[in-house]
């Protein structure tokens, strides 16, 4: 923390957020968010990384320097329900979510309509049986060059190892139910037959196993016997739609660090 | 409905609550909770129960009629965590559950002040290795006669078939974790090693499937990257107090009916 | 209860749901809400409330009986802020709201425009200085026989008690702070100078006395030292959008009966 | 925070925990709270203070080094109720509390025993028809030298503006409701009364206007309208426990600011 506050300090950066966590006072692992305003610095951007190497090689640092104006591009993947693509495109259109939303495509074409009324492409790329291969090869052709983020709102396919590889820890899906419990499909199906009182959702980096990447933020939301599954799915698509949108916004601010298969989020 | 409120009404029952519940409209199973004042009734309880049998069988009804002022005994059994017994003790004390606490048994000896504070009797009954069967004998024989409810309140043993079928429905476990997740042991270091960004507690009719009984209630609280295991011990046990003592309350004041492996809680 | 499901039950009808709900046990005031299936019923619909009439009469009930398939007119108040006007629109798109939306009045002209994209006419009825009065009387003009429910999606002109008076207990509106606390103008502002740790929003119905009409629902969030007032009016507008969609909905399914300033809600 | 760490390491200390919050980027006024362990230091105590006087004095710093191993001393006042006082009583000797638990006044006699039953020396200081001065009086006398803490764990007599001058910032009280919403005499009467869908809790510390202190915590519970002012009061209770145990907590372990009767809570 003195080395890298002394370094920006000495460089004429105003530090306008600070954050830090250890695994464990001695030894652990450091994590460190710093935000600053580098109007004032006496050095530019190519300047500024190569004056921080040195300071990071002294304490064997992993680092990075995200430029707030140099937004991220985002790519939104679907299916056929339409609320969580919805509350993206709106938090996006009243500048909530520090992005420029490139493109959407949908194995399905239901949704071409709403991503077309927010101005942004749409792209159908149908998935034939037995050929999520070509799917993903078609998709990454789109997605070349247009994507640092690939948000998953409720797209309902399987992505392979080898798609999911191009985009680590780039790739946010939103699940329906509160993880680890009810990992895979009917999320909440299973929900109804276990009569559990509350439900939830999960938004996660996507990593090969299904279900099982770093979670990012979780919420849930009360049930009771009174509610079948269609009124688990009515209350759960609220849900689904705040949880994936905040997320997104932190990892769009970089506020989110991943460590062993967790998240250390700096909201 | 119409057939057992006209029964009441014509008997001079008040009615003081009613709560149903059809888990679908058309040929569904129908749950009903009358709560009445007979105090002005034109039959004594023996009379009630004749009396409503022809009513209930016209109807294929199962029923049951419990009367507020035979309070229900309640046996607690204990480790070494005291929190959930405490909980219980106190709320007890002050009028909030509608019972008489018999006697607390404890595997280890170690919350013997606690419940001597309360005036409530405690047993050891330590289980020797491999000495399970004989420890539940020695179990049953004190709850004979002295517990319509038994409530393990952070008892670290797992009880056998056997014990538990002297008590359908009536052992009420309170689980650390948001069920169907982390089931079993260490739930804390589960969920710490999973990296979820929520914990729970469950509140649970006990069966011969470890952790897979009826819920009766659950809730959650927030944690973050911050939170080590130890934080998370911290902040379930105020989750383990709330949840179990909701719990212990409905069961005593007859809100819960089971039905195939779920809870309807008429709270 | 009696008189009632008996009179249901002789007549052919299907009871799907029941609540009730008495102030006091003994000579309390008693709500009850009957959903029920009149398919089978012996009575067409002015039969069945000419006989209900005499049932109603022997116990001095006030009673409504609401045909699911009437559909009810809604018709939304706005301002300039879009995303109560967009949650209300999105969800009657997909079919969670029972509901007609016949039209949308802005005293600005920003949100036309979305109206439209939903297909429902927008009407701009802008507000001089000193000439609300001439507004409320083209606003009654424009809702005569096209709404039995007025929603104020931030429609940021307080009505005259004239106005409201038009439309008892079928005004909602969606005040953005934990009423009582803050009412008035500005009450994100006022919790950011109070240093409150949770914000709130309430949907209540509106009556002549300002922000004190007979809450409906309410939902909080919780805050912190790090969020200024233009965080507390981010989180607070998905507050808004939750808390405002719950009540609108509960009203167009006739689950809310007021009495005494304070409303019985049997969600 | 160059400066501040930049010092820290210079002499030897490991930064355990750092939290800051700047009210506004450029000009606002800046907190931060370091933890630090200073064993490996090459300062003792004074020289520390010493040193540091130096760094302060160049950024006009307000500062403050709290010693973890000198613990705090609490007292608490209370009334009748008994819930906040065994809650904190319970967690303090679960060693949840870093503190020594001096003594507890009671301008009631009752709680007496339980106080004792955790070995706490209690004091029954009566409030006389117009007397509070004298008693006042005299529990200034017992406080001296004997409170680094004054908790109110619903002590139900309004404390003078002399007496709360000789803590500043060292009072803490719990309300019965989510301030500023039904300040002043019996809060859940008020909140049943408007028909509130949620009730709350507020711990803040005692200034001399009533219930206007610094809020440190709130939290809240969902009711309904089947809720009579004895369930409100029995809900609230348990909120009252949590909310007062965890604003306890904060305090003790030097986690809260006090600016402009707001808090920064670095919990």
């Amino acid at each position: 923390m003195a080395a890298v506050t002394g370094f920006l300090y000495r460089h004429g950066a105003n530090i306008i957020d600070l954050q830090q966590h250890s695994t464990d006072p001695e030894g652990g692992r450091f994590f460190m968010r710093l935000e600053f305003d580098a109007a004032g610095m006496d050095l530019p951007p190519e300047g500024l990384r190569a004056a921080f190497t040195e300071v990071a090689r002294r304490f064997g640092m992993d680092w990075r320097i995200a430029y707030a104006e140099r937004v991220k591009r985002t790519a939104i993947l679907v299916s056929k329900a339409d609320h969580a693509l919805l509350e993206l495109l709106w938090r996006w259109r009243r500048g909530e979510l520090a992005t420029e939303v490139t493109l959407v495509i949908g194995n399905h074409p239901d949704l071409a309509p709403y991503a077309r009324e927010f101005g942004v492409p749409f792209f159908h790329v149908p998935v034939a049986e037995g050929g999520m291969a070509e799917a993903e090869a078609e998709m990454l052709r789109l997605l070349k060059g247009r994507a640092d983020l690939v948000v998953l709102a409720r797209y309902m396919r399987i992505l392979s190892a080898d798609f999911v590889g191009h985009f680590p820890n780039r790739i946010i899906n939103i699940h329906h139910s509160f993880l680890p419990a009810f990992a895979g499909a009917r999320p909440y199906h299973q929900a109804y037959a276990r009569g559990v009182k509350i439900i939830g959702a999960t938004a996660h980096y996507v990593t090969p196993e299904l279900d099982a990447g770093p979670i990012i933020e979780q919420d849930v939301v009360r049930v009771s016997h009174r509610d079948g599954v269609r009124d688990l799915i009515e209350k759960g698509r609220d849900l689904e739609r705040q949880v994936l949108a905040r997320a997104v916004k932190w990892h769009l601010e970089d506020r989110i660090l991943v460590y062993q298969n967790k998240t250390v989020v700096f909201a």
